[in-house]
């Protein structure tokens, strides 16, 4: 077991019709002047915008807007952000949608408390580390990437479709309202990738070479079983509160740190060699994440078959099979064929793409230019990344 | 499922050697004059104390220190350390040891943020509620009541051998430093009754009529069988780290409101039915949850047994029986067994105590007048306490 910091901060405030707790929380955190950042105009359509507004407005409490915040939230936007902010002189910042939308006002929020006033990619780029980020709180529409809860950030620079990370805890919201009936009315596919993402945030943590701990492993498999039993019910009854709200929390739990708690902080090789996938072709993260897990699970396997035929017994109930080795791949298979139960690709056909010789290439060279050798079940070279690139087709 | 609110803000610095993070934790917190408090002089004899002396005088922060906290903390040694907190101008609070030690501080820290600055006996007392804590930082030496990351505080009034808790998120401690080697010395009898109290902060809360969620139960019974394993371990193998670790960490977690997400509160009868045999008997509180548990659970199993035989099922793996109710009694034995795999009293006889007619009613009228009908799973009222507490000689 390694040793671990656990923090999270963030106060959640979890069930129906919390969003009426707006006012008051951006009341006690201080809010003077808010940025509203939001997705879509299905925000403003549904009502939740124009309820959070009169909120602020009844506890005398400003407000600018930005929308217009797309998966894979982009640096143009951040940059938008950034000078609207300024501008308006704003305080604190408010995310009204899923990961993206908190990603992007993370960035904004880095840039807003940088007393350098630097370039805000710097941090996204490697080159410099935040010091501090404005507060913020979230609203939050979509169960997926845990930002609402995690330290992470991820921006895509729209030159060169180069898609980075930047993970701090001055990022972790203040607060974050989550009622499960907000995200009733996403798409089957919207709440597939969803699901598989939060799957992939237990998994990437839960596949580590030396640190094994049984209450974080008891853990990560109980989420894991969660994910994939409430998000099958989804596929035939997405209205169902139930689901949607054990997906909601579990999707804040797989990224917040716990499942991590002593590991050596996982593999994550499997969340890089997808965000060159969302930088170059701008496909959905989770479904990015679930077409290359199988290949790079049977890529890495032989490191810890152990570790992936626990998986098969704790997390889908598989009996031992003849060799350690037969049980871990069937714990893949038994992954695979949920992704698929929940229509997400397994493969980089199913999920639309079929790069070319050179792009190949380019995807391993810029994944290994980011972060040098990746994983650490097993250290992936170049040579190793465009190999399960292929093997992923 | 309930809405619930879920906010732990503590900083958790978990593993070997933590202790040397001190200095510039409490640096970073801002502290200027720090009050240590702690229990025996066994963490002057280890090394600790002045360990932790050195780093806050390399840091420049000076410090008092205020020992003798004991078991079922007493409210003469708050006063205690209120008054010599005043006096030198303490602006930071440590505790060094266990919940008690904890649950003595957080009693200071209200106090001293009380602008009021009237008896702290009114927050213990439910007469008036706090509205601030001083900062407080924590060196776990036991694993048990999860102090170190809940809201709660649990304080004796001398006087009438009154045992009373005050509940708020304002006294959650800003950090924690948890080497689970600091605990490798407690004696057998106190490490299973942080065992036991670690499992009982879980049942209390998976024990609720209307709420259930299937993540939270999960994580719930994840818990409960790590605990049981490890303490097992620990019987025979006192020194082993990560039983050690593995405890140390559930007992946070346990009681950090991560086990009760989406259920209605849950039940704590038990808690309170053992606060007055701690306040009248001072018995350890671990101790004294392991002799009630089993006695408490029969006298309300019939209200919902279903939920007596998931954790039959989930826990120790028993397989259905002829009945609900066969399964449910067969889980409530099982968890009897484990106590007593670890030592712990099943029955007051057990705990060492044989109450007189006139005790038996004196604890029943005490409890109930605290805090008016008991419990969850089933309304207690003073005849059923008086019965669980004479069934459980």
């Amino acid at each position: 077991m390694k040793n671990f910091t656990y923090y999270t901060p963030t106060k959640v405030i979890f069930g129906q019709d919390t969003v009426s707790k707006l006012g008051q929380l951006a009341k006690e955190s201080g809010a003077k002047k808010v940025l509203l950042h939001y997705g879509s105009e299905r925000v403003k359509k549904s009502g939740l915008l124009p309820n959070i507004e009169e909120q602020l407005d009844a506890e005398g409490i400003s407000y600018v807007e930005l929308g217009g915040v797309v998966p894979n939230p982009r640096l143009s936007k951040v940059y938008e952000g950034i000078d609207l902010c300024r501008k308006e002189g704003v305080d604190f910042l408010i995310a009204v949608g899923g990961g993206s939308v908190i990603d992007s006002i993370k960035a904004i929020g880095y840039a807003l408390a940088d007393e350098e006033e630097g370039d805000v990619w710097d941090f996204y780029n490697y080159d410099r580390k935040p010091k501090a980020c404005m507060p913020i709180g979230v609203v939050l529409t979509i169960a997926a990437t845990g930002s609402e809860m995690s330290n992470s950030s991820v921006i895509t620079k729209e030159e060169g479709g180069i898609k980075r990370g930047c993970n701090t805890d001055y990022s972790r919201p203040r607060w974050a309202i989550m009622d499960p009936n907000l995200t009733m009315t996403l798409p089957q596919y919207q709440t597939s990738c969803g699901a598989a993402d939060i799957c992939m945030h237990t998994l990437e943590r839960y596949f580590s070479l030396p640190g094994s701990m049984e209450l974080t492993d008891s853990i990560a498999e109980a989420l894991l079983r969660t994910v994939i039993t409430q998000s099958k019910i989804l596929m035939t009854d997405p209205s169902n509160y139930e689901a949607r709200a054990e997906i909601m929390w579990a999707g804040s739990l797989s990224h917040n740190g716990l499942t991590g708690c002593g590991s050596d902080g996982g593999d994550w090789a499997c969340h890089r060699l997808e965000h060159e996938l969302g930088g170059l072709y701008d496909v959905a993260h989770g479904a990015g994440l679930a077409a290359i897990w199988g290949t790079w699970a049977r890529y890495v396997m032989d490191a810890k078959p152990e570790r992936f035929a626990q998986l098969a017994r704790n997390v889908f109930a598989i009996e031992d099979k003849e060799s350690v080795e037969a049980t871990a791949l069937a714990g893949i298979e038994a992954m695979e064929d949920y992704f698929r139960s929940i229509k997400m690709p397994v493969s980089l056909t199913e999920l639309g793409l079929n790069p070319t010789d050179e792009e190949y290439k380019i995807l391993a060279q810029k994944c290994f230019k980011t972060t040098g050798p990746l994983g650490s079940m097993k250290k992936l070279m170049p040579e190793d990344m465009e190999k399960i690139y292929r093997a992923a087709l």
